[in-house]
Order: C-alpha cells, then structure tokens, then sequence
C-alpha cells in the first residue's frame, strides 16, 4: 500500500519520544486514540505508522511516520492537511522531509519547464540567468514599462513585478501588463536577445484565472505567484491551466508567527467565518489559557461592524470540562467533542447526551 | 487617507528599534531603500510609515506601521501580502495585530450569519452550543452517517466531519454528504429538534465550489472549512458564495515550522513551479548559507521523476556578490536583483549591464 514517509522534528526527551511519536502518528491520520480504531481497514491501511525514530540532539529526535496515500486523495491542500494539518499547532514539531510515493509522483508532473526550458526560452546555456524587479508599488504602468525597458536594454533576462503589485489602483494589472509586456518586446527586438516579464499575480481563484488571461492575451512568457499567498491549491490550479514557466514567490511562507489571536480571531472574522474551531488550553495543543481567551474575544467583539464569531474551543474536549469552560468563555461558545465522545461507541447516544445535557445544564448554573 | 494600522513584535534591542521598524515599514510597502523612492505620491501615499514603538520587554518591541489601504486593493491574498507577505521571513518579527480602516470594514462584510444566526437556526438560546465529530476516517459513508444519527438522537447541535475528511476513496465527498445529511434530517425530525451537519470542505478552489454545490442539494446547513489549508482568498471566494454558516478550522493554521528546504524546495516543486525566489544568506532575510543550499539542492534534484526548478536567490542581493554566489550555487541559478540596481535610477541600463555582464562573466571564469 502507498504511503507518504513524512519526517517530523519533535522536540521531546528520549524516554518521551516513542509515546509522542505514536501521537503524532494517530493525530496526523485517524486524529482519535488507537483504542478508538476498531475497524480492520482503518488501522491497516489508514492509520498513521511510526516508521523510524532517530536522535538529533539532545531532546530532539526526527521522527518518520508513514502516512497512507489513499488519505490524500492526491490532492494539493488535503496533502497539506495530513503533512501538517493539525500538528502545525503543536509547538514541538516542525515539518521536516517528506517522501512522495510513486503514484504522487506519477499524479503531480511537478515543473513544466523547470531549467531546461527557461533557458531555452531565453537562449541562454552555460550562464546564470539574470533577474531584475520592477518596483516601488505606487508608480504608474508607465513609469514600471520604463524601467523594464531600460532593464532589458541592459540585458537583463527576467524582469518580473515587485511581489507587491497587485491590481492596485495606480498600477492595475491589466494596463500595466499590456504596458510591460509591450516594452520589454520592443527593448528586446533591439537588444536581439530574448527576455521573459513575470507579472505579480496575486488574488483570489477567480482574480488569478483572469489576471492569467490577461497574460496570456498580452503575451507574457512567464507568471509570479506566491503560493503561501494564494494558497497552495489554487496555485497548483493556476500552474496547470496555464502554458508559460512560473515563478514561485515566498511571500507568507514563513507565516510562522502569526499570533493566534489575530489569525485565528480577527482575520478569520474577517474572512467571514461564522465559527471558528481553536485548540483549547489544557487540551492537545500549546495555548495558553489567555491565548484562547484573546482569541474568543476577538471572534466576539461587538465594538464594530461585524457580527460576532462563535468561539468553539475543541482538541481533546471532555465532558467533564464543560462547566469549567463555560465559566471562563460564557455561554456563547460551541463546545465541541470529537475523539472522547466516541471512546464508547456502543453507546454512543448515551454518551452524546451525556455532553449535550452538561452544556444545557451549565447554562442554568 | 486610509490605511491600516499594524502592529509586529520585533525582537531588537532599544538603541536599534527606530531603525529596525524603518526597515520594516519599508519592506512591507514600497521594498526599496527610502533613498530610491523619489516620487512625491508613492512616498505619501504608499510608503509604509512608523507610527509608534513600544517597549514590551527586554529587546521587545511592539512597532506599529500604517500601511497605505490603496496598497492592498482591498483584496484578500494581496492585504496578506502587505500584512506579512515578506517579513514572514523574518526570524525576528511576528505579526501581532491589525487594525482595519473603516473603508475596509465596509467592503468585508464579516460573518454572514455569525453567533445570532447560528443559535436562530439551532433555536437554541442562552446556553452553550454543543458539536462532535464524525471519526475515525477511513470508515465508509455509511458507518459516518451512523454516527452522525446518534450524535443527534444524543441531542448533539452541531455534528461535523474530521477536518481530514475529504473525498477520499472510502468515503466519497458526495456520497459522505448524502447520507450524513439525511441520516441528521431524520434523526432532527426524530427529537424534534433542529441540529446542523457541517461537513469538510477541502480541496483546489474548483473542487471546493463543486463540493458547495453537493452540500447546498443536499440541503447541509452549515460547512467546515480551514482558510489555512484551502488559502485565505479561495475561503474567502467560498465563504461569500454559499448561503449557510461556515466554521473554520485551524489546520495549517500554525505552519510555523515547516522547514524551508521542504517548503520552498520540495514542496513548491511538487506544485509546479518552475522556479522559486527564496531569501539568500547574507541578505535582508536570516536564512543561513546551509539552508539556501538545501532548498538549491531540493530544487535541482535530478534523482527523481521531475524536472529541476530553477533557484533564485533574492533579497538584498548587490552585483558585488554575483561571483560568489556562482560559486556556492553554480549556474543554474536565476541571480535576482531587485532594490540595489535601481539605487542609480538614472543610469538603470549602464547598471543592469554590470549586473548582467558579471552573470555572464562568470559563466567565462
């Protein structure tokens, strides 16, 4: 059976680890307890394997699980999901390697181009390509084509947008695309030396299919996007509709800290969420009580236009701890159970009511 | 003019703060030296300007910067990207708060439904709302839509898929759907009660329209999505094109720790990218010499089925050190020079020159 081998870094002691790492394994797969896994199929072939154990150091150990393909779908941000899903909240793992079966690789073709075909496209073997990048943001189409001709005239091979460039209003894509486009071909025919434009794309899926439309009607020859920016599926999906080289940016791919009260909290809100799930203190996961404190209080903020959010507290939830949980969130929050719940599933109802009438009940308290 | 106010807590001591929180206003608008911006309106309209710096701790900081609103286009991917897009990158700033101008409140409308809306649906009033979840996957649709029945019978509000629910082979996205809902409908009309089944949306942007699709036939009323994991703009794109409450879900929320060489190198390979930008040693970024050559080396793999991609060091890279880094890297590299060419904006071509003439140069040595 295919399976993805996934490294983690897991700051834990030596006699810690194999017990964390089981963990890891279960919370990256089936996300309940071992116990819990009755049927056959599902601890065979869909659990979480721990493959390989190895110290690093001192209270470090790089720790190999086995995840099942099948769990993928092969598909781009539920890949990501099993990588790293919930574990990226946890504080003492890192996402370290990962190893890609035959079949992810036979379903993902990777680069289109890669090295070959950039520098066949520029003509340009044996060498370091060279890059420029048209900026500051603020300037107008112009005054960006100006500089990308001058660029070009000195020889540059890619001249691509700051990563900033957006569809802003002093510089929308579409006319500065036309009008970067249009000078490099000219700076180029005089040059007689081939040279690409990577405009930035940066938008929602239905934005960047059209700003790729754009392009392509213009005839740029290559895109910048930024994965982390756009998401990581939707980039796969702008890559495979399109036929020019892309350019990979890391803009917010070290989103590493972000603090959770704002991401989770505010932006989230933002976005438009109803609800949001965060992990609780004293559950599976590293947040402070006050951290999950100032997060409710964002989602139920009240000093401004937005409806208020639904603070649900979740990882590792129990019955017991719903009285307690109302007394520091209120009553307006969602509690939410999963893998206790299910502990006794032969009786299943008993238990769910179990829940459902602590949370009636703390309300009348 | 508008602008958000963002706050970022930067480690750095006191006598450099002022100087760091420059830098940084610079990096998250204009990303070029003050020196190079001489254009009266990107200087005060879109530069990023220091605001206040306040002393947390010892060598901690809180600097708040006002980012110009017009920067953004008031669109999702892009005001990531003026939030975090590059300082992301940076080991010493962690992205703590923002605070959004009225305009920007007014054309993100927040929450549709929000805790209002998700009790009215529930007719559940004045006590905490309850959820559990459907798990372990790997069980087939049918065992889901059991669970999900005695979930309700045990008065359960709000039942919801595992976050690593998708639309895997053993449980279909579709079929998981059809008979979750209608195993929640009877069991509702059973108690008398209403309850809402939130299933996980997961996948490209396409495939999660197509997933809304199934649920609102279905008549699901509410979706679990993670903005993390599908991207904030696709949850965006989504959230503003169904007509239920949406939850969100923190998986990948805390991508913190995914190490460079695999997200960068690896991953954005995988994806299809044909080259990728990465902050070099050396630079405004603190990636280490070992680590820029692990994502080069990821990204140049030729014991696998895919095509090289091209590696672009970046950030802060000067003609000066064009040699060496052929040196470190080779060739195959796309050398990117951004800020420092356009320090002598009125000599841009002779400058490009130099810059292209030593890659070219190097090729020769």
């Amino acid at each position: 059976m295919s399976r993805l081998v996934v490294t983690y870094r897991v700051r834990a002691p030596s006699r810690d680890v194999a017990a964390v790492a089981e963990t890891l394994a279960l919370e990256q797969s089936v996300e309940v307890a071992a116990s819990v896994v009755r049927d056959d199929f599902v601890r065979d072939e869909v659990m979480g394997r721990v493959v390989g154990i190895a110290r690093v150091d001192e209270g470090l150990h790089d720790v190999r699980i086995a995840l099942a393909s099948v769990t993928t779908g092969h598909e781009v941000a539920q890949t990501l999901n099993m990588l790293f899903g919930n574990s990226s909240l946890h504080e003492h793992v890192e996402l370290a390697d990962v190893e890609f079966p035959d079949d992810f690789v036979a379903r993902f073709p990777g680069p289109r181009f890669g090295i070959a075909g950039l520098r066949e496209r520029l003509d340009a073997h044996a060498r370091p390509l060279t890059c420029a990048a048209l900026k500051p943001q603020g300037l107008p189409a112009d005054r960006l084509a100006a500089l990308c001709r001058d660029l070009v005239l000195g020889g540059v091979d890619v001249v691509k947008d700051d990563h900033g460039l957006a569809d802003q209003a002093y510089a929308p894509f579409a006319q500065r695309v036309a009008a970067c486009q249009r000078a490099l071909a000219q700076a180029s025919r005089e040059t007689g030396r081939p040279a690409l434009y990577a405009p930035s794309l940066v938008g929602s899926p239905a934005q960047l299919a059209g700003f790729a439309r754009v392009a392509r009607e213009e005839g740029v020859g290559m895109l910048l996007v930024a994965p982390a920016l756009v998401g990581f599926a939707a980039f796969h999906e702008l890559v495979t509709s399109v036929d020019v080289p892309v350019l990979a940016h890391p803009a917010y791919a070290g989103a590493a800290r972000v603090a959770p009260p704002l991401l989770l909290g505010k932006l989230f809100r933002w976005l438009g969420a109803d609800a949001v799930i965060y992990p609780n203190y004293g559950g599976r996961f590293a947040y402070t009580r006050a951290t999950c404190e100032a997060i409710a209080h964002e989602a139920r903020r009240t000093d401004g236009a937005w409806k208020p959010m639904l603070p649900v507290p979740a990882g590792g939830l129990a019955v017991e701890r719903v009285a307690e949980l109302r007394g520091v969130y209120g009553d307006d929050i969602m509690l939410l159970i999963g893998g206790s719940l299910l502990m006794a599933a032969d009786d299943l109802v008993a238990r769910a009511r179990t829940f459902t009438q602590a949370a009636h009940a703390a309300a009348a308290s």
